[in-house]
């Protein structure tokens, strides 16, 4: 999966702190939204009463009054486009719209695909030509189209989905060029009839799609940019994503909350039913519209008896095929961890493989589609068939492994495909199981917008087949006993297997539904739920869900599930986890202070403390904001307003003793002095440097001092020296900075000359600035031993609080249902610890101890030999953060960095 | 509904403070909890290696070792026991029994009756008199169970469950005694034929068998008693409620999560599932051993044609039956509720009915049975078939309007109920319909175990088939033009109608998942979606849903759900809805003032701040623990001690001046003081008094007094007077306090001699004490003077805070997410506000003003003329947080109050 490591160097994202946010920053921005609103109201009402009173100036007569009516409908209209349910249809609407032309342009692709192929049948070399070019073609130009438009396309979608749902915001993950690349890429990989699915990529579609109108629909009310409702509209939209994909509703809507949420607001169950049965319905009727349908049904329909669906003697076979699903559903997980670690590992093949992007994906699909070319292998794995035939022909309820096959089967040709003259269903059902197994894991690695719901379904559908037509043919009368003979029906194994399978792999139990939304069938409810539920326990036993996998190898911010069933997680507590040594400033602190401990500490937010003694919690202040107090009171113009005063004092002193030349003279000296330091420093320009093009190394340099321009009136690249370090001092320095704190954490001045001549490097000296570095180092120093003014800044006053004695599990709870980044750990509002998600993650994994005993859970060494241990985890995690910080930084000036990262 | 009254009195509850309870409470709960297991840990294996060894000593030879294995294999077990999946497979299997057996019962009460009215057909007298008399009997036996056992049986107790499940403790809510009554009364309610559903008993009695269930395994493993997981226990026993009464895992889990939930765990729904598929196959499979059925099949088995269900032109008639049958769930809602405040407000009614309280049931039950008497009125709305045969036939696939009926119908007699000679099967369903609605609505009000979603589900089965009816009437040979045939079924229809009308009733979408699992057909799905999401967008903007309006008319506490698209909660704040005047403690307060804030507030919880001047937010601490301070202070082992060591004081001083007679005289004028002071009380009683039988009066007061018991080492009933003051200032007394108040808020000791002779009256004269009642005020004084020592104060250190300008939305969030009661809002560690859920619910229902402008949501007026105001509803529901707080207040003795409440 070298894309999804390429994707994640460009993945730039930001904790929003669902919980910390709302506190202050929310909290000011709706006051000043509201002001907005009210304002906008007014200016639009004026806006119209000069419009209505000029057409009634200018037409007084005959349709004035019609045209205020007009207008009138007008702005009715445009307040009613805020509503929810207006955004819930267009968003059902558009999906709807979307899900019909990428299904009808992949249906023209795999046909064209046949028609070369059917066309071609003189020649079996031009045959396998036709048969192999055509999807490398369409798999390359996906992967490259992606890569070049948005490499925030590539995969599913539903893991970064999770984590944009918990509150995290993924930089570039929902703009309209990651929409046009999903939409196309999507459309191209599938048409290349590939073992990938849509169902991922088509939350991530839906999504973009919510997020698009959301930014649409914001030009005509302010609604629209409220962060907790954009939540709750893109929580609708994943289930409108995968609604639309299957026609399936109420499968869509579990699906979707299964998969990408931890504790699921009931009342957007509203939203995400009514957008995805609105845009299931459009679906279908496209369809009925477009006469493929004569109504709307489902999209797998079968057709199993009704009366007599299964005999409870078979309810065996069904917990077989439930439990073996559990393993293959994570084994299938591993396999695909497997093959995307074993591409990062190997250094030759990554470094080749990075060179030319594009060369994995042509292998891949090279690969697999010679292994499915009809009249070679494919003839004993029914690979002339695709997706969907394979599906549709799987669920059909006809026996095959009894009856002859060809005699009885009207279907032109599909069911053909299962059938080989030299060899036994059952060899060709094993062998598209095995050989599908390992192609979908090995083809959803490739980095194009791809899913695996579908190719797991289909794979599941085969064994539940397998054992269907094993039992069929043990049993040809069926197992009952009394008088009537019902048949076995291997159908409807096939559907009992094609939930269990896809329930494994996405540890979801609402693949049942999904199952019976689309087999339009809900008579095997029991059989289905019982595998589902035994595949289930299965497979979280032994892995963690696809999605949570890619998560893991992304590296993407998340929180683990709790096990069920673990009792240590309700003894462990908050104290045998917290970090003790909190950093924190306090009310009187100065600035010394705070330059210190944003010198020694990485985090992203501070506590702030009344006085070190009492150390009584009054809020957490982030730490872009210690940054720019600390900036504004080193920064130049303070400086120069220093400057000047001290001119002013100056003059009066002069014009006291009365010497007219003291001015002249006194510049002179400055510049002397200047000058003499330029000699001492030789790489000290003059003049003002272009911003651009300094030498290679003080690029880096420069590139991370501008990264805080997040922070407002914050002049940092001309600032003062301290300033510079404190700057320099951010996490891409890391390594250096540690070492200076190893030497002396306290005595920040001891440190500032050994880097004074790195920093000047960049330094621009400016005309107006007579001061020399010396005058200015004793300014500096003067200003540090100043109070803080805490005025200016945005403190969130109240961040979240634990006590010692919280459970680990109330504390997963929390964490979240809130969506918490950290917490402090408070006693009697004293501040005693602190707990981040890190902490929480290592406790979850077991690698915590309580009372020198270390608790794991079951099965936790076999889970951590598959994934990297959680250490690396989170030293990964940190470097991830940093490099937000970096936000900035342009991509193309550090390849070595991005190669390194993306291996 | 005057028993929903009568229980109301029973009702006591607590809150528990989810959030509040775990920062410290439930922290040293677990603490010890913990120890405990270690400890018995240790103490069992200690135990077992002796075991062991006096087995390896008296039987050296032969099976010792066979012995020690079977030890240790029910070591294991038992370990095993305590896993969750265990506890999910037996409340499973419980609950799949118990509603089998309660089917079965029901099943032979009902042929009971049959048979009785079939064998009695000579005497159409004797036949009434059979047709109404065992119902009657039936329903008055019993609601007499159920109100002499355990009158919380009464109802449905979904409302109850949601409360539970929101964090709020409902006392002898899950009883043993509860369980039976629940069980046994409901069984006798169905079997009596009347229209009362199973369901929402069903959710209760599953809630109580895992409450029993877990008590029992208690006994097992430690784990059964921690809270959180109880709570998630319930959540899954709720699901699995519903999923055995239908037979519908999937509907039960949805269904129960939309009906008791506001925020959803998803690792709860794994529970769900897991318990309610095992419990359903449970119930089904029972059905199938008892040769009632073949093999596991839906309970309502729909046998709809698959190829072509229905045609899009038929849709605007589902969104029709969709639209209609929400404005009839708001009308049963509606009604529903009109007819139990009918009957509470006609004080003569009301009277005579709490007098005589089975009357109610069997005058209901009489009018009902009469009605549907088969040879009279019954015929015209074939009132001979119970609920379930009418289901059987409203979801028949067969059309009655254009076929005759008697010809076609093979179903012995069941149909045939529907045609009348003489009327046309469309009147027979008009009035099946018309009487069935407000027989339900007065029927569900009835104090016996029942619920209402089963008759509602069936009269909206009814609807739709006589749409269905209708445009099969209208269309003869369908809609569909394109040469077939396909004839429109009327099933459907009905399948579209019974979803619709029992989703607008519960405001759920669940329903229709419901439906198909019931039916075993899921080929109606977009009818029947589009038809719930449509009368659940009428229902809700008409009215709540009944469990929300058995909420309200039960005055449990409750937070509303936001509305979806109002706009306006979005820019309400927090600032705008806190109440300003907090009352706190300060650190550093004396006890005078402890008690001062005791006396003014009622609120559950105090803020504890630093200083007054700082308000900086410490913590909270609770009303009953600040009581137990102050009786601690003023309580009489201190004031004996302190008259020890004052006589040893004494002793000491008069062994100084050698005057052996002086004791006798101290005590001889101690004597004639108090002498003195008796007189001058007239009531005075010098030998303690018989505490149960003082004057009526008296008792009031003095149980008031004995209240507190809760509290720990607090002996009141003989304590001081400041103590009594505050205890008698507890809101029984609250008309009395409250002018106290507004006489001198700021000194106690000029209201003390006022109340001094009225509690003199309880006042039992201590032989030993021999101060007297002067002395004790001086003395009382002094200590009040103390600085308060909150040592020994459990004070919950990281009470949840938010800030001015955190959103309604959000609030409405965090507290519905975290079950809060109420939350400080704090600017930077300064204590400036509380909001309560009163506030919110304020806020919320509409009656806040922003800016000036009152909000409300659009049909609120609607609403509110339809329930009683929220005013009013906010005093009631302090009444009865204030109720709670007298919780030890005998039933029996205040039966001029009850009655007040029971109303």
């Amino acid at each position: 999966m070298a894309g999804d490591g390429s994707d994640q160097r460009a993945l730039q994202y930001e904790q929003t702190l669902m919980y910390g946010r709302y506190t202050q920053d929310l909290g000011v921005y709706a006051k000043e939204e509201a002001a907005r609103l009210r304002e906008s109201g007014q200016r639009r009402s004026v806006a119209d009463r000069s419009r209505t009173l000029d057409l009634l100036e200018y037409e007084k007569g005959r349709c004035a009054k019609c045209r205020i009516c007009t207008v009138r409908c007008q702005k009715f209209l445009i307040s009613r486009v805020g509503e929810d349910w207006i955004f819930l249809i267009l968003l059902g609407l558009l999906m709807a719209l979307v899900s019909w032309v990428v299904d009808f342009c992949i249906a023209i692709c795999l046909q064209a695909q046949k028609w070369m192929y059917g066309g071609l049948d003189s020649n079996v070399f031009l045959q396998y030509l036709a048969w192999v070019t055509y999807p490398v073609v369409l798999i390359t130009f996906s992967a490259g189209f992606t890569q070049i438009l948005a490499p925030q396309a590539v995969g599913s979608g539903i893991p970064e989905m999770k984590t944009i749902l918990r509150g995290v915001v993924l930089k570039e993950y929902l703009t309209f060029k990651t929409f046009v690349a999903k939409v196309i890429g999507l459309t191209c990989a599938l048409g290349s009839g590939m073992p990938l699915g849509k169902e991922g990529p088509f939350v991530h579609i839906a999504s973009l799609c919510a997020a698009l109108l959301s930014k649409f629909m914001s030009l005509f009310g302010g609604i629209y940019e409220n962060e907790s409702r954009n939540i709750e509209m893109l929580a609708a939209a994943c289930a409108v994503g995968v609604g639309c994909c299957f026609a399936a509703p109420i499968g869509g809507v579990l699906f979707s909350i299964e998969v990408t949420s931890t504790f699921f607001a009931v009342r957007n169950y509203w939203r995400g039913f009514f957008a995805a049965t609105f845009s299931a319905f459009i679906f279908r009727v496209l369809a009925v519209w477009n006469r493929d349908e004569e109504t709307i049904t489902a999209l797998f329909k079968t057709r199993f008896r009704l009366d007599f669906p299964f005999d409870l003697q078979e309810l065996p076979a069904f917990a077989v095929i439930g439990i073996a699903s559990g393993f293959g559903g994570a084994l299938f997980v591993y396999l695909n961890r497997l093959i995307v670690q074993f591409i990062r590992k190997q250094k030759a093949i990554n470094k080749f493989l990075m060179k030319k992007r594009l060369l994995y994906p042509a292998l891949v699909t090279l690969l697999v589609s010679t292994l499915t070319f009809p009249p070679g292998f494919g003839q004993f794995m029914a690979g002339k068939l695709t997706q969907k035939e394979s599906l549709v022909t799987l669920l059909d309820n006809r026996t095959w492994a009894k009856q002859g096959i060809a005699e009885e089967f009207d279907y032109i040709g599909h069911s053909q495909a299962w059938k080989h003259p030299q060899v036994n269903v059952f060899v060709t059902l094993v062998l598209f199981i095995v050989m599908k197994f390992w192609m979908s894991a090995l083809a959803t690695t490739i980095p194009v917008p791809c899913g695996a719901f579908m190719p797991v379904f289909v794979i599941g559908a085969a064994f539940g087949r397998l054992v269907g037509e094993s039992m069929a043919a043990w049993f040809p009368d069926g197992i009952h006993t009394d008088g009537t003979i019902y048949p076995i029906v291997p159908g409807g194994y096939a559907v009992v297997g094609a939930a269990a399978l896809s329930g494994a792999v996405t540890h979801t139990v609402s693949t049942a539904v999904i199952v019976f939304e689309l087999t339009g069938q809900i008579s095997h409810i029991l059989p289905v739920m019982i595998a589902v539920i035994l595949a289930n326990a299965v497979a979280q036993s032994l892995q963690p869900s696809l999605y949570d996998s890619i998560i893991r190898i992304k590296k993407l911010p998340y929180l683990p599930e709790l096990g069920w069933g673990h009792h240590e997680k309700y003894n462990i507590r908050v104290e045998d986890i917290m970090v003790r040594d909190v950093r924190y400033i306090t009310l009187n602190c100065c600035y010394r202070d705070l330059h210190n401990v944003l010198l020694t500490g990485h985090l992203k937010t501070l506590a702030l403390v009344e006085t070190a003694e009492s150390m009584i919690l009054l809020g957490s202040i982030e730490r872009a904001q210690l940054q720019s107090l600390l900036s504004q009171q080193l920064g130049r113009p303070r400086r120069l307003e220093y400057i000047r005063e001290r001119a002013a004092a100056e003059k009066k002193l002069m014009s006291v003793v009365s010497n007219p030349g003291s001015e002249d003279e006194s510049q002179r000296i400055s510049q002397e002095v200047r000058f003499q330091i330029s000699t001492d420093e030789s790489s000290f320009s003059p003049t003002r440097p272009v911003p651009q093009k300094p030498l290679k190394p003080a690029l880096k340099r420069s590139s991370v001092v501008e990264r805080p321009t997040e922070i407002p009136n914050s002049p940092v690249d001309n600032s003062g020296i301290a300033l510079k370090n404190l700057f320099c001092a951010s996490p891409d320095a890391e390594g250096l900075e540690k070492n200076n704190n190893m030497e002396s954490p306290t005595s920040p001045e001891l440190r500032k000359p050994s880097k004074r001549v790195r920093i000047s490097v960049v330094d621009d000296a400016d005309l107006e600035d007579d001061m020399t570095i010396r005058e200015i180092a004793e300014w500096e120093e003067k200003q540090l031993d100043e109070q803080v003014n805490f005025n200016n800044c945005k403190i969130d006053p109240a961040p979240f609080q634990l006590v010692e004695r919280t459970s680990l599990h109330k504390t997963h709870t929390i964490f979240s249902l809130l969506g918490l980044d950290h917490a402090y750990v408070t006693s009697i509002g004293r501040l005693i610890g602190v707990v981040s998600l890190k902490e929480l993650r290592k406790a979850i994994e077991g690698s915590v101890t309580v009372k020198g005993v270390k608790v794991r859970p079951p099965l936790a060494s076999f889970r951590d030999s598959g994934t990297s241990s959680s250490e690396n985890e989170t030293t990964e995690l940190h470097k991830l953060w940093d490099r937000h910080k970096s936000m900035s930084l342009p991509r193309e000036h550090t390849p070595s960095e991005s190669d390194e990262k993306s291996q």
